[in-house]
């Protein structure tokens, strides 16, 4: 094989950044304010307790398993994004969903993103109590607690926006929002075929528009269409022709109701996998990306303009550290990162930095390394390694913090506070 | 099909469980401490402080995603494992590394195990600070800040046990134990073949026992020898095989180290699908069983001595909840519970009391239900569903409370105490 494996992609990658940064080309980082406001865990002040502080506390050092995030990268991928998105005349709207972290969020704000989405309410909740205060819940609530709580947010956080699929549900929200007296503002979440979530473009999504409109306790402030399954498509060809195709008949729904006297002032959709392409879709005005921040497995594998065969547009940025504990047995090793650590999505976590070799997590609490004939090494008990995460957003929601990295020492221990807010 | 589905299954179990209430035969109850000691958590303060308290909460107004223990069959499954192992004269020795609840390891020692087992090391310390005090850490400790901590833990808990599976990690051990003032109980992990974790049986593990009890701060205290492959094999009499073959070499390296004058007290092994297996390998003194306090689909799918469709020794105790979002495409329907609320293990959960539909959860925020020709109901927005969990023990590490319910009321709400503590 000549190709590349992603283990040597990782390699060049990185001297690929050391060169923009050491030629002064990787202007990127001005903009990021620094050092990013953080919480320190309980590790970190362990260890400045113990004085192990005073030198700085290299990612080596840390017990694991542990989440890192390489904040060179981690800048990168906001610049990048930023650039693009800007340069193509929308604007981005990150989903908090996958980093579940404010301080990221707060950083994606102060780098020029409108606000974020949240999937769920205890996310926009604690995102808001956090200083974050340009939220769209891209989720419907259906539930009548639900719904007062989104109300109650809405009271103190002028800026949140509410997605709504049925007109029964537009009516319950009306009400709430009376009953707690604020205007609720509101978009109409459109199906892009899939039939997981919205409502059916056309007709039925005008005239929910149209409702919403009419309501006297909501706002309506436009429509979102996010079409999940076209952002890991292989190939960015095959890509582009599917997510412009899935759109196309909420690109007409919005063009309807703009010719209805609705202003759709959002139109939101796309991701990751689409970042680049979302703006082809007539009338749209943000993309909701988020795994752009860490990369994952997943998305290294989907091929991108530049490159077939690995989605280099984004830097893998998220990696789990992990101790190996027995080597005994030949050809294998033994980790302390298994599914508790990892999540079970495929394809499994990505050894950064070595070839030859491959990492499975189908354990709860074991990784386990299989070594090739040509593996670049072999690990002793107590050696760490680095894993690229296989899907991000669920291996996110497994930990509590988040170590933010510059080369191998530890700058900053972010909270992800949203962890486990899947209600 | 004649075959029952595992909904319909689920209801029968109810219905024989409220018989034996009903009939006086369910003596289990008695020996229960109750109520049970727990932790309320800021949805239950919540509605206290709203007044709904007062006549009580049922589950189905809880908001959700949200997890869910039925008492009456958690009581019931304690009851069915302690007496199996007591008639068969060995001991339990449950692995919290399932339940992660400082409240459910009491209930177990409160019931007649023996201690308890955790994976990592910040399992036995959050444990120990709850009040459990016989810890048996199935895993070895590698790195020297770990060894630290775990001497630490040896210096305050006495019943702390710790596992090797080298010379050289024993050696390491004595010094720490000699440098934190501590002796440490050690147990010596072999390999039953899947070359996983642990030392070779025979003569490795015989010489790592007698290095373990000449060192000066070690105190050999025995073995364990854990196939989690045996566990899951379907149908009882395979299943019985490959337990019984694959402890045989730890049995007679357990023999070995008694001639030679070791005492080995302790022979740990097994789990939840072995239970009324493992007596029968000799010398084995106590099962680490996990899972029969909550069962969970891939469990159920083993097969027993009695059923060898269903396994039916235990019964379905875990569910997690969730809300219909949207019921507006035709033969299906979207939940609140994905892959963050539920993993993506196989096989899917099951939604209990039901026939003729399925349930996925392979996207991260949103379940799908499909229904068959034959679906006993379909859902509208707003309606709650119960789902017995894929694979209970990463499933319960998504989430930091567990309601403990008796019938559809909530009893008490348990902190997840041990959640994420995979350091």
């Amino acid at each position: 094989m000549t190709k590349p494996s992603l283990g040597e992609f990782m390699a060049s990658s990185l001297s690929r950044r050391h060169f923009l940064h050491t030629a002064g080309a990787g202007a990127a980082s001005v903009w990021i304010p620094r050092p990013v406001k953080g919480y320190t865990g309980p590790e970190i002040r362990q260890q400045a307790v113990d004085g192990r502080l005073e030198g700085g506390i290299s990612k080596w050092d840390l017990d694991t398993p542990c989440l890192c995030v390489d904040l060179d990268r981690l800048e990168q991928n906001l610049d990048q994004m930023q650039t693009t998105v800007t340069r193509n005349g929308i604007a981005s709207r990150p989903h908090a969903k996958t980093h579940k972290c404010p301080a990221i969020a707060r950083l994606q704000i102060a780098t020029g993103s409108v606000g974020i989405c949240t999937a769920k309410l205890s996310e926009a909740e604690v995102m808001f109590e956090h200083g974050v205060d340009q939220i769209l819940m891209t989720t419907v609530n259906v539930t009548s607690r639900k719904i007062r709580r989104a109300m109650a947010l809405k009271r103190w956080c002028d800026g949140f926006i509410q997605a709504v699929d049925t007109g029964a549900n537009a009516r319950e929200l009306s009400e709430a929002a009376m009953a707690a007296g604020v205007v609720a503002d509101t978009v109409v979440d459109v199906d892009p075929g899939g039939h997981r979530t919205g409502i059916s473009p056309g007709t039925p999504a005008l005239e929910l528009a149209q409702l919403v409109d009419s309501l006297p306790g909501l706002r309506f402030r436009g429509m979102l269409c996010y079409d999940g399954g076209a952002q890991h498509v292989t190939g960015f060809v095959e890509r582009r022709q599917r997510a412009l195709s899935r759109l196309e008949a909420a690109a007409e729904t919005a063009s309807q109701m703009v010719r209805s006297g609705l202003d759709t002032g959002i139109f939101s959709g796309g991701g990751t996998g689409t970042y680049n392409i979302d703006h082809e879709t007539p009338g749209l005005t943000d993309v909701q990306v988020g795994s752009y921040v860490f990369m994952d497995a997943q998305y290294l594998a989907i091929g991108g303009v530049h490159d077939k065969e690995v989605y280099s547009d984004f830097d893998p940025a998220l990696t789990v550290l992990t101790t190996v504990l027995n080597a005994q047995y030949e050809g294998r090793a033994t980790t302390d990162a298994g599914a508790k650590a990892n999540t079970i999505n495929r394809p499994w976590p990505i050894i950064a930095g070595e070839t030859g070799m491959s990492y499975t997590a189908g354990s709860d609490e074991f990784g386990t390394i299989r070594y090739d004939s040509n593996a670049s090494r072999t690990y002793a008990v107590g050696d760490k390694l680095e894993l690229i995460v296989s899907h991000c957003d669920p291996v996110v929601n497994l930990y509590d913090q988040l170590y933010g990295v510059r080369g191998d020492m530890v700058e900053v221990v972010w909270q992800v506070a949203g962890r486990g807010k899947s209600v």
